[in-house]
């Protein structure tokens, strides 16, 4: 099973093998992943929060998903590769930083702001 | 080094003990991951290109894009395990596939559209 | 009572006055676009459906989406100004165009894809 | 020359003639308004911040950036209309807050952050 680590050198390859690392400033970067969002969310827009749960069920619209995904996920980890982002380790601080603001006691079963943020996962 | 697996068991974990799964359905999920996206993107939305390319090197502004993108990095990890998506499988095949429509014959040097699709990393 | 042209000699002598216009790249217009339909996202993520329907009856959070709204549409106005664009217009001929491929005998009461397109408004 | 109100009457029937409106939940909306800039930037992403300020000049890629700028408007229009949101008041609403945070004197070409928000245009 491929890591992060060996998909972000799949992805720097594909880029440099182009010549398209003048095309890949971090604006760019964020503005691509961006665009694919945007994709995603258009293929679960008219769904049903039921339907929504239910897309991998379907062939086509689950392929047309996972496709998404998968475009989102390399320019993810292809801006954090030029910016020399470390994905994993950025997630786990903020999740950490998250349960010391939105503790079990304080957070279960609601997702009310806590201090002005929106909670996270 | 932790894996993107780890990092997923961490997310649901997190979700879990906070009884937040009523909130995750896929709709909601891909709405918080743009608005993630959206917070990333204003941190970058004023700097020049070589702004952006240099924003690690600003000590606070580093760390507000590192956390956006472990923001983003949470609600996509997130979405792919409600989904049952495997994130880098789904990416390599999309890089697989982009390979055989974005030669580096066709597409050195150049990001024109191939085939009426946008050219990929 | 206010038209879209006014908005948009208001908010470009906004600009003006604060010797912005150096930012206003249609990129970083675009991406500031982007940036606030995120924070308009935000405000709707954890919602249901029917609760979103309801959001304006919240004084707090109505007021939170209206003024999300309103920077959604700054930025819009201003994009289209600094590209020369009228929006309404564009607006309707999208719309008509739509109507063409969506006709309602086709379309009626179902938002399927069409000609590989997804269905507009 | 249309004004908004008369988009926002062509929109409404043209959702309306299709029963469209089950669709039509502001959080969907929301969505399809996300999915829509994602179009636009997509348009833009790999432009130079020079080449993005020529894009009308392009009768190609000048209509698809038109073309999505009108989807974009469609979105935001139906959306406001679902809510009952005035768009050109809630955006002139937004300019005398952000005129009264962001002086002239404060912020005259620069925009850097007063008081913890991104500057507006």
């Amino acid at each position: 099973m491929s890591s992060i680590a060996e998909l972000t050198e799949c992805v720097r390859a594909f880029a440099e093998e182009r010549d398209w690392q003048q095309f890949h400033t971090p604006k760019n970067l964020a503005m691509a992943l961006a665009g694919e969002v945007g994709e995603l969310l258009a293929e679960l827009q008219w769904l049903t929060p039921e339907q929504s749960a239910a897309v991998m069920d379907d062939e086509q619209l689950g392929q047309r998903v996972r496709a998404e995904m998968g475009d989102v996920t390399i320019y993810l980890v292809r801006l954090a590769d030029v910016l020399g982002v470390d994905l994993v380790q950025a997630a786990l601080d903020k999740l950490e930083q998250s349960s010391r603001r939105y503790t079990v006691e304080a957070a279960y079963g609601s997702v009310a702001k806590i201090n002005g943020d929106h909670p996270p996962a």
